[in-house]
């Protein structure tokens, strides 16, 4: 691990870290918010959150974007923001934007060119997880994550399947439904070819559809832009709500008139996720 | 006046403008917030604050990475960010970060090749001015003016120079002493190449010391990051304390422990410089 950057911010640290991922078989980079409480008291672990990023995205959009920090500072959250991909020359890609470098979708790619790769998957939930839990004052029984895009429907989806990581869940126009929309499939078709089974593993709404009753499971806030270009052909929000009703899974579903798909959206309301996190996290 | 975008945020819009520059000679852009007071009143004109950037920036930086706007909309401010220099092809430029496009130092040039766009001085305070004030719902006075570094040079001297029209005064890291230090001493040489007589003008420091009796005008708010690595080379806010002191105008100067010059530490402190100026303002 090498510190990039370390500078303050809100009375806490923003730390750029870069590091050799095994997983992804790359050098990556990722940012971490370390609040005051953690840099004052060192004894102190804080509760973390994972941020999920969407398509183009690299770890520093959220970071100079989100507007996230303050209140993070006030509630001692830690927050880390990995980058969407692996990266670098020997990395596959492809011309879209879409798909390859900045287009990870969070899933391991069992498919070439992708899979030499391609394992966001493991990369977040496994890789990083270990070293960010291993290397900062964080409380590893009190993480949520959280997402935007296609970082929301990664956000949902390892969120789903990894309950006893992850106890508070939100995400901002989340794909929740990648098996039925152009992104998702485009993405399954290449990464995951030929290996169609295990394609509603990584789609949210069979993963609450097949995940039993979790009516004892906090609830979960998601936020939708009325105004948002890519809804209804990529964003369905009420197909996940569906799944919710059905698995009993409390949701908050907040449409907002006139918002957008862009981080003018996630900045109006990444307060009210941080506070639902923090909630969650505090029970 | 051409509206590039448009987009919610916090319960108002950011919009990107285009239009064409008869002081500057060339197309320009700037970004003005709308907070949701004036969106909901049809009747209703706000205050209105106009920010200055730094070296290297457009329009852009201060709207996606200040985080300003949350406490725009709570306070009811517009809020208005230029450009940094006139832009174009056409348009005179240097290798150099700090020369040039990106680089107007918020003066009007009066050498070769310069004297032809570089005007930002007539620009913010005469053109861009009356288009603002004739196209949005803002009241002529009550406005404000902040900015950061090079911008913050702008604001300072700006301000002082025009006190009918700029009530309330901040600034982040301000250059005020461009006379003084490698900074200015290159852009005055450039563009007011042969002009000595009126360096001056541009000098915050100078401004004060020439002002007179200020005693009775509303105090400055200045933050400093202790850890900025211009200082104090670039930036020596003693000076401008100095030159408050002798003009009985009141200051505050914040010496910021551990911040440094970059939009982390803008962001920090945006809030404090928004009630400053909203408490000025409603007077």
């Amino acid at each position: 691990m090498e510190v990039l950057s370390d500078q303050a911010c809100h009375g806490g640290r923003v730390q750029y870290i870069s590091h050799e991922s095994a997983v992804l078989n790359c050098t990556m980079r990722f940012s971490v918010f370390l609040p005051p409480q953690v840099l004052e008291q060192q004894d102190s672990k804080s509760p973390v959150l994972w941020w999920l990023s969407g398509l183009t995205c690299s770890e520093d959009n959220f970071t100079v974007k989100a507007g996230a920090y303050e209140t993070a500072a006030e509630l001692g959250l830690v927050i880390i923001a990995p980058d969407t991909s692996p990266r670098g020359d020997d990395v596959a890609d492809d011309e879209a934007y879409d798909l390859g470098q900045g287009a990870g979708f969070y899933l391991d790619a069992t498919a070439a060119p992708w899979s030499d790769h391609f394992k966001m998957y493991s990369y977040v939930t496994r890789e990083l997880q270990e070293m960010v839990c291993g290397s900062f004052p964080v409380d590893p029984g009190r993480q949520g994550i959280f997402g935007h895009s296609m970082g929301g429907h990664g956000a949902l989806s390892i969120g789903i399947k990894n309950p006893a990581t992850y106890r508070s869940i939100s995400a901002f126009a989340p794909i929740v439904n990648p098996l039925q929309v152009p992104w998702g499939q485009k993405a399954f078709n290449a990464y995951l070819a030929g290996n169609e089974d295990v394609w509603p593993q990584y789609d949210s709404c069979a993963l609450m559809q097949a995940a039993g009753d979790r009516s004892s499971f906090p609830e979960i806030l998601v936020d939708q832009g009325e105004a948002d270009n890519f809804m209804p052909e990529q964003l369905q929000p009420e197909q996940f709500a569906a799944a919710c009703v059905a698995a009993g899974q409390k949701l908050r579903l907040r449409m907002q008139p006139g918002y957008d798909h862009s981080y003018f959206f996630i900045t109006s309301f990444i307060g009210d996720h941080l506070r639902h996190h923090a909630a969650v996290l505090s029970e």
